[in-house]
């Protein structure tokens, strides 16, 4: 998302616009903190009100009021979405960007249930603002973290790609191969259910909902399920392993008489720097 | 937890206050340790009581005893308070610390269950008497590991929270969701319960009491249990790749022209094991 | 997998033969990828079927399209293999090959299912088609990655192989433990199901079809629930307070004499700030 | 187990008890290798007989060559152990030692059940023999390994201490809470059935036994997942995001146009190696 400078430059069409610009988009006056600590609250308010609207013994005691407060706050976000509408030098791009689609997403569906009542539980759908808490924390401040972030998927993009089709191959050819030994009667009744079996079992988060019977079946699972705790345990081993294998090259404290270079290996015969034949190595390793 | 010096200085009232403080908030003496241990020994002692009076078969028949043992415990615990509000140089700055709080919140509900005896149940909150033995081992030896946690805690803060928030977001997202796809006959009564189910199968938990019954519960399901899982399983596995790609004070395969030696660091200027000067290293890494 | 040279060598029997070859077996001209993705699309038609088949509710309403759909797949994988039998230089090496074989496989079902109608249900071996698509994808651009996860669990394989052993011995005498400890009534009916329900335990699935009701099987089972997990959990925390014990090129607080610059590497000659040299670094690391 | 010497000391009686010695504790002739080899096969058939004596079906068709096969490998074993404490230099330090102990736990239940036959389930102790698969396996070769990852749990032995006690606390703690919110008439009878309530929650494996009804309830269980899941989540992101965080210091092509020092820092000014001024970087980060 580019900041555009909020300099009076000819991408504003008025002063008021700049103005308001100012205070909506950007976080660097007081009015526009102001702004973005009020919408918070808002936001937080509808999100409150479409959790409590969910849980059945609150509904019936107090829908008529959390239904006033879910339309007061639609309306501050219809008139808010206008308003960035207005304000923005390429409306356009505002209205197609990710937040843009999220600012429509969240106020879009209590219209809609207006006109078609049956449509009342994607009101549901309301939770989407929770995206919009992105947005308004500005998270500028972190973006350093998420390029990082971002930057380690990127240059691993390959090797994750490849691991996951080959979990996903795993998982598709052991699933059916489920359905293939326990059949419907076990509860494996098709394919894709098999699959999602296989999907609970692999990740070690094991439902129950489903389980294997028959004794073949057991032993496939099992393999399975060492599979998926493997997958995690044998690298954290590795990795462990060689942080302890590796003691020579660095934390010795053995010393050239000559040069003083520092960390060399116990093994050493000569001094890597200047080359000085060594003397015995005494440790208690 | 400053420690006070325990020299006869203008801090304590007397040289009684002194002697019993050595005794009670130090272990340096024999009196010191002996009163610790004592102090070990009566803090199990009272859990051993709390958690064998919570099964019901053991309650119905030793009761009374353990009634009575709790009691002895309960009047020691209140007698060493009154004690250390008296012998500490600033009785409110330990009656205001974290173990001051402690002390009082594990003698404080046997009390009030006198007075309303339908807090009863709350008097498990006596357990909380096992967070005092963390101070009597006198942790300070471990002061050196948990500083050093705390500083790799406090290093990552930010990314901690930046990884902790978007993991919570996704949950209430996703849990949401799921409410909307399963409803209220599947289990999934309101958006709490639902977010309640999202951490279970994030966190790979999975405890089973409710599970996605339609096939596109259960589709968004696998989703999400593949990414609780491979948050773990990603990482590890880069990391393992990592740790095979750089090579550097191990396995290169540069040798000494004069003795043959293989394996020397990239970075070496002299042949650790015959001394000879070594050339530049030529590598694609 | 040698890739054999397309050149006109004395390898191949005819120019047809090797224009096919070239089709069928690489993917660099025109046709040869035209191949490729016609191949992809077809195995994957295949999949889906294979899936669509086996959910009720689908096989009842469209099991004749998918039939038909299926036969045409078997059809043109048996023209396919019979193709590859007739073009590949050495038609033995190609049939016994790991792909070969999976080739095969994927038509074999579908014949034996018409001379043995009762083996229907092995027909979902045709999943195993999903293994063609490896191949198909032609992989070799990620060999370089399958190399080095290959040579890293080459390198390990010796620690692999005690971990993985350990952990099998572990589950087997805890299995046999709790087999004895809580019995068939209990749902341990011997100890094959004994180690089954030790090896979801160990591996945190936890499926709860099977679970211990004694106190000593319980206490049992939280010794190897702790055992699973911290295998998991201590690594990665040591690992963690390594890496901060480990501060060389970053956070030490070596400081340039002439510009003030600090955070230079401990083994730095000069400062990387303005190229003075630099005096010996003092340290207790 | 320290290995004696095999020639001609005056550690041995006779002639005749070094030869039995050498072919029963020492695997370095032919005969000794045999019989290790007849030895390993004994303890498996005598597992596989234990294995299959538990499954009820298999029992009732099969118990008497079961029960055949059991004495006789009890009978092998019994010499065996007689011949041991014969030709060993030491006879008690054989019959304490590990190994030795085991010895005779593998062969003595069969015979207690021959005296009291009530005690027939603990036969199933047989399994044991299992162990004994260790020492016969010779793994001195693996020794190396072992040793390796002795030293690296030795080494953070006082971090491993400082991390599971703590991970005890709050097991036993929240357990307790959870005993004081939900109560028995949901499951969690006792303290010490929470407790175990709460390993499964925060190890992650989640059995689904004994559920959480209360919302309180369930608000603590979903702290205690995200915290189970975190422990190992957050520092395998903190480890991935260090690991990108440093690519300064390491994998760049950056090279001194003077002395040809390669991966200098991007944001070097001078080369660390010889102190040249360097032109400005050109790259793509």
């Amino acid at each position: 998302m580019n900041k555009l400078q909020s300099s009076n430059s000819p991408v504003f069409r008025s002063e008021r616009q700049r103005a308001i610009y100012t205070v909506i988009f950007e976080a660097d006056t007081f009015w526009g903190k102001a702004f973005d600590l009020a919408l918070i609250g808002f936001i937080l308010l509808s999100l409150v009100v479409v959790v409590l609207d969910s849980v059945e013994a609150i509904y019936l005691r107090h829908h008529s009021t959390l239904y006033r407060l879910e339309w007061l706050c639609t309306l501050l976000f219809t008139a808010e979405y206008f308003t960035r509408l207005y304000c923005a030098p390429k409306p356009l791009a505002y209205a197609r960007s990710f937040f843009g689609v999220i600012d429509l997403l969240s106020i879009l569906p209590s219209y809609v249930a207006l006109v078609f009542p049956e449509l009342h539980s994607l009101i549901d759908i309301r939770v989407l603002r929770l995206l919009r808490v992105f947005r308004v924390l500005k998270l500028t401040q972190y973006l350093h973290e998420y390029r990082q972030l971002r930057g380690a998927l990127q240059a691993s993009s390959r090797k994750i790609l490849v691991f996951l089709t080959t979990v996903l191959m795993l998982i598709f050819i052991i699933g059916s191969l489920m359905y293939v030994i326990e059949g419907p009667e076990h509860g494996f009744t098709s394919i894709p259910v098999a699959v999602y079996w296989a999907i609970t079992t692999m990740t070690t988060v094991g439902f129950g909902d489903i389980t294997p019977q028959t004794d073949l079946g057991r032993a496939v699972a099992s393999f399975m399920m060492l599979l998926g705790w493997g997958v995690l345990a044998v690298p954290t081993g590795i990795v462990t392993a060689e942080m302890v294998h590796r003691p020579d090259p660095k934390p010795t404290t053995r010393t050239c008489p000559s040069c003083m270079h520092e960390g060399l290996g116990a093994k050493d015969h000569y001094c890597r720097h200047c080359g000085t034949a060594l003397p015995d190595y005494q440790s208690d390793h």
